[in-house]
């Protein structure tokens, strides 16, 4: 844990603040608790106050006033994170953005819109529904835009779509000195520079905190189709879906769930999805094009040994089955009732990722944790859901040792230790194995822009 | 100019390559004036000498050779970058990569490919072709790719497959010191840590040499249909590609010439291309997908006021029509025999881009120099090709200043100064205007990685 600041420094701080932010800076202990704990199973520290910021000049001077006495500063979101990103690990200012939740502007022409971090994603979803146009990024939780940036968000259609970093195009960003900057164009593309906006995108507010965002946005598809079909095995799932992206077949999602989840997911959305390892797949494109796709899908797939395509026709069922999808967490958690869960990810190449479940699930099974696998095998990604009972002491250290070794499988296997939640608290144990020498550059250019190490200290870097 | 290192201090460093290079360290004249002199109208400083390393270690040495002296070092793949990137602004060594030029492994599953940085682009391209994979990113000229993710490139079919940002997977890069990193991993999406990999892609060679990459390849297409269509006007054959890009009709290439620019590539390649602003389009998918796509695009052009659509239905008539237009440069360039040629690329929101153009192609016109425009109509991106008389002062003055209104309208349009032919040594005086404090940001990163200096001394940060 880093070392907090003193007494003294903090009551400096919140004394320059209360003059800026008003009874928009919050010490209540109800209003610290509240930020001390988020989604993630992590405990760590509790912030001296909590701010609640309108503008970038507010930020601002946060910020500024923070730098000045060497307070930490992290941002918050929604809570969703779930490796601990925004838990005030030294104390000090948590900046909570709920206040700063408007969508600016929608440049219909430009396929662009500009929004402050404390948008969520469904408000976004809401905001966009006349335009013809949407933010396609969907992590499952209703996270705020400016907390998926900050943690490179993902989610059901990034193997179509991209993930944060495909999707935003610029952003507007306080430094930890209070200083303002821009990253980015409304242009598509630019070749003016480094790529600041790739490098805010994932910090963590490590390295300055996001205060705008201008993002990508695509056209709603004309027709959407769903589908579901039960495989053998994982391996022939994953076969499946190989052939079908280097064939090119569009797939706007393209989801797996082992025979557990589905269980669950079964009993908690009312659903009779076969008890087999499945795929959930989502075609976007013309009413033509998206009748093409799945009939090309389906073929491959019964090449692979699949029992045949199930199809959504109605916009109804379609949105039942991406709903249980999206409730996969709840429906898992009430396997077993009273436990805690850790949610954990990883991610490898396409080709490792039938032996990284295999050996994951294997691996689960003689811990005796209930741990369910599913996720976004489009990408390699995918996710454990751990129920352990946390007053025993042996089903946690399992449970760590689990995570452990799903994260060093992954490194073996050539891939990452996360796909898209997160290093934040969780994972800081894995960089340098992750990272080598590239570990010590990420420090480089932590303590370049934030030489006093005032921001979110804890995560992310050495 | 940056200061160049004493002769003292080069001395010393040569004789220590020599040591590791033997007669692939190169002083003759011949050899250092090849390397003062690219496509680019630039030309600034000479190296001292020229190095050909086979390997990472060899890089890594010439850069811990140079950084014990103080001495520049700058890459160099195949010398056609428009800025003037890879010459030796202030002396020192030029690393050509031309001997490390081997595929190292293509992994079909994972869809990837490692290369190192001297394999060209149409190498690849021929070494990829029997496994039914691309690598799509195509600027025209046969770069090496490492020069391309050096200078963050992309070209006609960035509108569906994204630029080197997109389709880098992971690096290797020898860092100022000598120090070997590796970037990114074999999963396809990643969210430990900082996005090293897109700090080091456009970052030029300022702040690492790229001695290994990881590309992200995808399927060749099934079926491949092109067409060309005439409009009355740019505005509309803007409009028209806006309306197909927000109904989600995937263009793989949709490139914008105007009518003197269709004079010279009919001249050029013995075409009969309507003389009229022309939208060369091409779709790929499935044949009855491309079919599909290229019917709704005819409609809504027809809407915009198309006089039709001619599809070149036979290969060989497809490359004919894409051959005429990535020889473009050398068509136009015929318009004025003897003239100089400078190419300058802008990139600017959609939206803009039928001003941005109209309003260049005025400048132009009102310049008396001869200046056909075309691009990259799908990303806002466009080119002016400048014919001029090099020996006259009026006429390079005149050229100056239409490069400079052009970078500065972009700004003003809400676009960036470079879309994909980068800052190098030509576009650094419009670094503040378009980055403000962001540059500066630019500047303290470029420290923490190279703080002596040496890495391409004279291109992109303050």
């Amino acid at each position: 844990m880093p070392a907090p600041a003193t007494p003294a420094a903090v009551a400096a701080a919140l004394a320059a603040l209360e003059g800026v932010l008003g009874d928009r800076l919050v010490r209540t202990a109800a209003d610290r608790d509240a930020h001390a704990a988020s989604e993630s199973h992590i405990r760590a520290g509790r912030p001296d106050a909590v701010a609640y910021p309108r503008t970038t000049a507010e930020v601002a001077a946060i910020c500024a006033a923070c730098h000045a006495q060497g307070v930490p500063v992290q941002g918050w979101g929604a809570g969703t994170s779930l490796e601990g990103h925004a838990l005030a690990a030294a104390g000090g200012v948590t900046v909570d953005f709920r206040l700063m939740d408007a969508v600016l502007e929608v440049r219909p022409e430009d396929m662009l819109a500009r929004v402050q971090p404390g948008v969520t994603r469904r408000r976004l979803e809401t905001h966009l529904r006349a335009t013809g146009l949407m933010f396609p990024v969907d992590p499952g939780a209703d996270a705020t835009l400016g907390g998926m940036a900050a943690t490179r968000a993902s989610g059901t259609t990034a193997v179509r779509y991209g993930t944060m970093r495909d999707n935003v195009r610029g952003l507007q960003v306080v430094l930890a000195d209070g200083r303002v900057i821009r990253t980015g164009t409304g242009a598509p593309k630019t070749a003016a520079g480094y790529d600041l906006t790739a490098l805010f995108v994932g910090s963590e507010g490590t390295l300055g905190l996001i205060t705008e965002l201008t993002l990508r946005l695509h056209g709603q598809p004309e027709a959407v189709a769903t589908a579901v079909c039960a495989f053998p095995a994982l391996d022939a799932a994953v076969a499946a879906v190989t052939e079908a992206i280097q064939t090119g077949i569009p797939m706007a999602r393209i989801e797996f769930l082992d025979t557990e989840s589905v269980r669950a997911v079964n009993a908690h959305a009312g659903l009779s999805l076969p008890l087999a390892p499945l795929l959930m797949v989502e075609f976007h494109g013309s009413p033509a094009g998206v009748g093409e796709q799945s009939a090309r899908f389906a073929a491959i797939a019964a090449g692979h040994g699949a029992a045949g395509l199930e199809r959504a026709e109605r916009p109804e069922d379609r949105s039942r089955l991406w709903r249980a999808r999206h409730d996969a967490y709840p429906a898992i958690r009430a396997l077993r009732p009273g436990s805690e869960a850790v949610v954990t990810d990883v991610c490898v190449p396409i080709a490792a990722l039938a032996a990284a479940v295999a050996e994951t699930a294997a691996d689960i099974a003689a811990s005796g944790i209930p741990g369910p696998i599913l996720g976004h095998v489009g990408d390699g990604n995918f996710h454990a859901i751990l129920l352990y009972d946390a007053a025993s002491a042996a089903e946690a250290a399992a449970v760590r040792g689990l995570i452990a070794r799903m994260a060093d499988r992954a490194l073996r296997l050539g891939g990452t230790v996360t796909g898209e939640h997160g290093i934040g608290i969780g994972k800081r144990a894995w960089m340098a194995a992750e990272h080598g020498e590239g570990w010590a550059l990420m420090g480089a250019l932590k303590a370049a822009l934030d030489p006093a190490g005032i921001l979110n200290p804890g995560k992310l870097v050495p």
